[in-house]
């Protein structure tokens, strides 16, 4: 296993590598996974979400324990929609409220799988082979404008709002998901405990028949899918997710007066 | 009216400008309109799609007469998915249809308007001068998918893949769509002929109200929804989109084993 890091650096300059004591192996891309020969001290850096994606795509209805409680059938394909890039933050960075909309805000825990290289029509080894390595996820909602519209669910605007897909703290290759479980806490308090062994398609499943869909990039990212105990988030209120062995995703909901643009 | 295009050059290069009597005058870039001086003639070049958006926002239900078609009401708030950046392809390029899915596939002739400027919150001046021109989408739909799963209707899946959504060939600006009418044609036969002042959200209206929702990016690209018309492709079959001004967007349905990848 690695730990797989992007920060800003005190000049601006954005760095990515792998973190291992305290320290930055500076690497020159997720795709170019070659070391510059830098290595920086991590207490210098300011910390990013781990990955810039160019798409985000969002799985719906992929955990067996979620689908008998909605009473839904499985899925036989993932059945997904697609976040803008726009919308990532990293761990620590404020969730915003949409200035137009006072709303219900709803936090997701999900698993994120991270691609490393293109990935189109892939076999099942193919597929394997692209991902990179996985992150956690908060794929926040704004509930109400779902179903606000009775023609037309709106999950790209209520899943799109800037800051509304927190991501990291790192991004960890070689990890074993199917012996992992999914934590979330609200202000403290456990909301979500899942075991990732639950999800109906695995992540390679899914890059696999995502693939037949779309064309994955290095750096895209696709969420996993939540499982129960999802809940609303008040204004003041911190998410954590935490996956033991990749860290914690820690993210406080903000109104927009509280935050310098 | 200016008319802008972006090609490939022999050596490879991609490069921006304004077109005029058959040649390109480059410009830095759609955000940084800076002329390099360079003019080169088009003759030399092989055109791409007019800009290479990093999202591509497509409204459902935008036109009155489509609406009254389809016994809806007109939503209160521009109604969209989005199309993710690979599914883009300029005039002449064929769309392909993908190895996983034999149904209907269908055309849906479309304004687009593309970003000049970062747009977030905007004021109704800001969203009109967010907007640098306006091009031709065909909005491409696997239109089986969209209600295969009767849980979750897939909007992004269905209008996600590669090459649905072709662009082009240039970008206007200055144009006037209010006086404009948008045509399609499949295989030489008239299929769409409307007008865009039929337009339930304006263009700047649309700007205006998903920059609440989405930061717009320049480059980035709102698909202002179809009108009555739409139909089915065969395999094979040629769709056209004409606006008088902006020009005409061509492209091919082909199955995989036509094009060479």
């Amino acid at each position: 296993m690695d730990t797989w890091m992007r920060f800003m650096s005190s000049d601006g300059e954005v760095v990515f590598g792998r973190v291992e004591g305290g320290y930055l192996h500076e690497y020159e891309s997720l795709d170019q996974p070659v070391p510059t020969g830098a290595v920086l001290s991590t207490r210098a850096l300011t910390p990013l979400a781990p990955c810039a994606p160019g798409k985000i795509v969002a799985l719906w209805n992929n955990f067996h324990a979620l689908a008998a409680k909605l009473d839904k059938p499985v899925p036989a394909h993932p059945l997904f929609l697609l976040k803008p890039a726009g919308s990532v933050i990293g761990s620590g960075e404020p969730i915003r409220r949409p200035l137009s909309y006072a709303g219900k805000i709803v936090y997701e825990g999900e698993l994120g799988i991270v691609i490393g290289r293109r990935c189109r029509d892939a076999s099942a080894e193919e597929a394997a082979e692209s991902i990179f390595g996985y992150t956690l996820v908060n794929d926040v909602t704004a509930a109400d404008l779902l179903n606000e519209n009775p023609h037309f669910p709106q999950w790209c605007r209520a899943k799109g709002f800037d800051t509304f897909c927190c991501m990291g703290p790192a991004i960890v290759s070689g990890f074993n998901w199917r012996a992992a479980r999914l934590v979330t806490t609200l202000d403290g308090v456990e909301r979500q405990n899942y075991p990732l062994a639950d999800m109906v398609f695995s992540p390679a499943e899914q890059v696999r028949l995502i693939s037949q869909d779309i064309t994955l990039e290095p750096g895209d990212v696709i969420a996993c899918g939540t499982s129960i105990g999802v809940g609303s988030i008040k204004d003041g209120a911190t998410v954590t997710i935490t996956i033991d062995g990749i860290g914690t995703l820690s993210n406080t909901l903000t109104v927009a007066c509280e935050v310098a643009i």
